[in-house]
């Protein structure tokens, strides 16, 4: 017993190995074969994309080219898109070395996501039942880029400190968790969720946080030297807090519905936003000493209440109410990197390097009970008759479900993404910490030599002063260490 | 007297203390919680962001959610949405150590602005009769974005020299004279000024003009060493210019009429835009010793054809005409550069950090005159009958107006928007002279280290070269302060 | 003779003057007046950004204002816009020194190609026959923007090696060559190519590539300490590779058939550059020692699925065809940085700084064959009757032709396209050969000092450490050269 015991040490915390070049290309060529296979098997057009369009205009009775939902979502859609790469991925550069990991790997992910999820998700609501395929179009598209969004919402967490091979491990199973997770919340309990508090962020984020747990590193603080910004990567961090900033009333609106739903989805989230950026300045200055402000909070917090606004943006929540979310959500946001950050890492061992937990855990449960609250209290009053079975989809076999029910079902569609956050990171943690993935060594943590080929920065090296020749030979070497000091006595 | 004097000189040139830890949370605080309550108040959906919206279509027999404005005018608002933040944020980075401050503070006020210029515009443009509350859609939060960049362009002739506190209120009071001097150009004078050549660019530039003039600081060469840029810093503005020029376009056709008038502001302002980025490269290069080319006139002077464009985009100014505003343009602004801002700061004691006269003053000037000169030469020739009154809105009580009346009203919101760039700008830099503010010293202007924490860039620490151990934590400790030399003998 | 050949050598060879503050203002100016007065004589608004807009709709019978081509494709304009100045500006950035040249140029070239591509363009494809002027709308202005596409990749094979004013008049007769290479493969052959994987990319990268062999410098070593990238100029490059990556597919869709056409035409493009993004990855991480990802293959080889698609994107390749295309760009590109590049630099005298041989003219060429294959292969079954006469517009003269035919002459598009660019090359790289334009001699390559006004980098400036009063002054001066040891005996 004490040989396995002894055994299994030996195999969970050998020496780590971070490379990867074996693993990281066998991962990407056998999953990309298999994505081609698949959508060779499922995926078509659907009658919008397909050649056969001019047809269905005739049957349909479509009189113009421009009812085609490609006019009515495609902008939104590359706002989406941008949020995804650039938002997210630069979003991901404030480290001071982990800059190509941050905006390489989350490239990497997404690209790998997106297809994954539109096969995911074709196979739960896209699925033609006549010849058995998934038929996509530009909501598609859309879908699969939210659905990445929450596996890039846990790489915040565990960023600098896994490997590629096993973001790609975290980016499949996550997607698939995604996807069923939707099914049940979207489908099943017909819940509104049109720009994902629930759904996308409270998912993504305590999916992340979990792994972050069972990963938990007791010896970061070697890499502590590289856990911090510069300068400049604080400036290229801002230019993903932006472009996320800025968008996301369009991915709040993208998938809403046609007309005054995406149109108000979209004035809701670009109040919320900017309410929570004064709430986020407030907060932060009242922190400091001399109030100095913290970029780490004006790059994150500021966001809160686009993420606050992802269920309750196509509701009747008027303008005053948005801005109260975005509000609460600056405040709360920032409270959280300043308190909950540490404690989490300090008793609850949760390590969470972008500070996830107060960005998208937090305003996303909120968000989810905003939108529990709002649908709740929908009167046809404030909607119409019309407006309120449009915006809640009251037909069909739900055509009789009350406001008050649907605020219990939207309640419930929190509790769900919850389970499926927590009980897949837990699932998927444990697989992570098998010892072959990769992963660096706890002092080569937000590091990016151990992945990418760094140039060496001239630039920033110094002039070297020498006082013999013999020392220059010496020191050459010495500098590409670290820290190192000279004693020449 | 003489004691009243010394007294009041104490109190206005005390030294100057810029701990903003109470005022600017308080500042934050206080005006968002006057926009939540004022919002709860008088803002409402208007009938096409409405639940009501499809009641609302059958009632005026519209055919598709397609004829939602939401669709004619979302992409375009993106644009302007992204010039805002990124396009003026970034812009504003190209300070070696003001990067945090440019882009962060453009965020804190244009965040509170956009809030409150949808109440003011709303009070002066959208204020429902019936129930005295404002109905809010796609154009207002495009006209609240336009009103930000008033300040914005303010905010571009004092960076680096006052506190965010001070920014705020110069986004109070500038949005609030903005709304009254917009009211009166484009509603009491019916003047057409799409993108802005004189209620937007005139009006900010002379305000913001106007209040560096009455801040003047005497000292300022004691920040020389901070006032310049950085290779990475000059880079990271090239983002704002590109953007700011790239969707220039949809900013002068942003509300514009549907139709031929969006098509064609945009037409004009790509050609405008084009056309300045030659000249600019022209005079650069003539200036300079071996014809090297200075990064302050590209960031700058290329954009200043989409400035003097944005009165007469939307007129039958034909592309060759275009073509010609932006030549001058571009010519105008780089000779301001090199001639007019160091004679500006020398003798008329104007110190304008971004230029903001060479690129929004006198572009805009010159785009209200080419749009007075263009409106008083429209004929029913050129725009046809039906295209004139469109244009030109000739309709209701205005139906009687001729071309060259429309040019002389033109003029005449020339000199409104300057009396209120000037006479307020006068005011408000008053109010901004008052010592508590919060403003820093003239030798820490330029320094993001007053209003921020600010990384230690280990990274461009140099390895340190020792030959005692000893000496190794003297210089550690004389390494943080900025300029020494060791002297060891 | 020989003194004729003395003489010759002494013409070309003579010390490079890189002074060019006649050539580039002189060049500048003329042409820009060259092009005003040709936009006075030529260019006018054409129905749909025409004041007699309202007039024609009545006589159209066009309900709507939204049926105006510019809401079809103003979205996807903005985002080829931002492709060309952002996107092909920050990709080529990377350099460590020669950012400023990289989005500087590529500012300068792409505002005077455009303008002279709405001439050119023009002429050949919307000259009104009744008065000989030329006819603009939105469509122009993208197809211009595309046409300066082709110049931006060839300047990617020079960047750094040549001055500005070659660039312009690559610039000019690139533009040239390009419009009549395009209207002999669009008009006469009838080609489809709506995202120029021929027109585009196959002509720009062998013009760019020709050039480069016929400018080859043998003592380009001598500027090797310039010729890489640094750290943060990478982070800058990643930039431009998203953004060029994000909008990729409204770059393949922006021209193509509203409706299905431009639907399926973004789907396409989606899915084969995500599919390349894995791929490349998986190629980057095998060929280095551990494993280590190159930041050169993510910039570049992860964008080769999208020129690839140019082609095929608007044909019923499906979505599995679209991944299989992606899948094997992503290979061929990133080997060709591993393979090709240098073997072409050592045997072929071709030196290609950006590597547009393994982005656009591999990529391109592949992009072509697929086209030609899926045209070939096109039927009635998969397009339906109507689907197969509007994608391949079998219409008027065309009515009878086969899907068979169409493929043999979109492979002979291919040919069209090599041939001029690398005819074109040859005497573009002869004229550029003259001695009078000003490139940088081989020593000074890839660095911004020579046509730039750098500022002093004081922040990457290290404190200095010296042990005597005397050696601070020496060693001051030499700091100013690059590679010093300071050799104290």
């Amino acid at each position: 017993m004490g040989n396995f015991v002894a055994c299994c040490r030996g195999f969970w915390c050998r020496t780590k190995n971070p490379d990867v070049r074996i693993s990281l290309p066998g991962v990407c060529f056998i999953w990309q074969i298999a994505m081609i296979i698949l959508f060779g098997l499922f995926v078509r057009y659907n009658e919008e994309s397909d050649a056969h369009w001019a047809e269905h205009k005739h049957t349909k009775n479509i009189t113009s080219d421009i009812e085609n939902d490609f006019y009515y979502r495609y902008p939104s859609f590359q706002d989406v898109h941008v949020m995804i790469f650039v938002g997210f991925g630069f979003l991901m550069t404030f480290l001071k070395r982990y800059s190509f990991g941050g905006v390489g790997f989350n490239f990497l992910i997404a690209a790998f996501g997106l297809q994954w999820a539109l096969l995911m998700q074709g196979w739960f609501h896209s699925l033609d039942p006549v010849d058995g395929t998934i038929k996509i179009g530009v909501e598609n598209i859309i879908n699969a880029d939210f659905c990445v969004a929450g596996c890039l919402i846990a790489y915040g967490a565990l960023l600098g400190k896994v490997s590629p091979v096993q973001l790609m491990v975290l980016t499949l199973f996550g997607i698939t968790l995604f996807a069923v997770e939707e099914y049940i919340i979207l489908e099943l309990l017909h819940v509104r969720d049109a720009g994902g508090s629930m759904v996308i962020h409270t998912f993504g984020a305590y999916y992340g946080l979990t792994i972050s747990w069972i990963l938990y590193r007791p010896k970061l603080e070697l890499s502590k030297r590289l856990g911090g910004s510069a300068y400049h990567s604080d400036v290229f961090a801002m230019i993903g807090t932006l472009f996320l900033w800025m968008f996301w009333p369009s991915f709040n609106s993208a998938i809403s519905d046609h007309g005054d739903g995406q149109h108000r989805a979209a004035i809701n989230t670009y109040l919320a936003l900017a309410s929570s950026v004064l709430t986020t300045f407030a907060i932060s200055s009242l922190s400091a000493k001399r109030g100095k402000l913290d970029m780490v909070h004006i790059q994150n917090a500021t966001l809160a209440g686009g993420v606050a606004m992802g269920t309750a943006a196509e509701f009747m929540i008027s303008p005053y109410g948005s801005l109260i979310v975005g509000f609460c959500c600056g405040i709360i946001s920032t409270f959280g990197y300043l308190v909950m950050t540490p404690f989490m890492e300090k008793y609850l061992k949760i390590q969470d390097t972008c500070g996830i937990h107060n960005l998208h855990a937090m305003p996303g449960l909120l968000g989810g009970v905003v939108g529990a609250i709002t649908a709740a209290t929908a009167s046809e009053t404030v909607y119409g008759h019309e407006g309120l079975v449009n915006t809640f989809d009251f037909e069909g076999k739900y055509a009789n479900r009350t406001s008050a029910t649907q605020g219990g079902y939207q309640a419930a569609g929190i509790c769900v993404a919850l389970v499926f956050g927590i009980v897949g990171g837990i699932i998927v943690g444990c697989i992570l910490r098998l010892p072959f993935w990769g992963d660096p060594a706890d002092e080569n943590c937000f590091d990016d030599e151990v992945y990418w080929e760094v140039p060496e920065d001239e630039e920033s090296m110094p002039p070297i002063l020498e006082y013999n020749s013999h020392m220059v030979s010496k020191n050459t070497d010495m500098m590409s260490e670290s820290n190192f000091t000279v004693d020449q006595s």
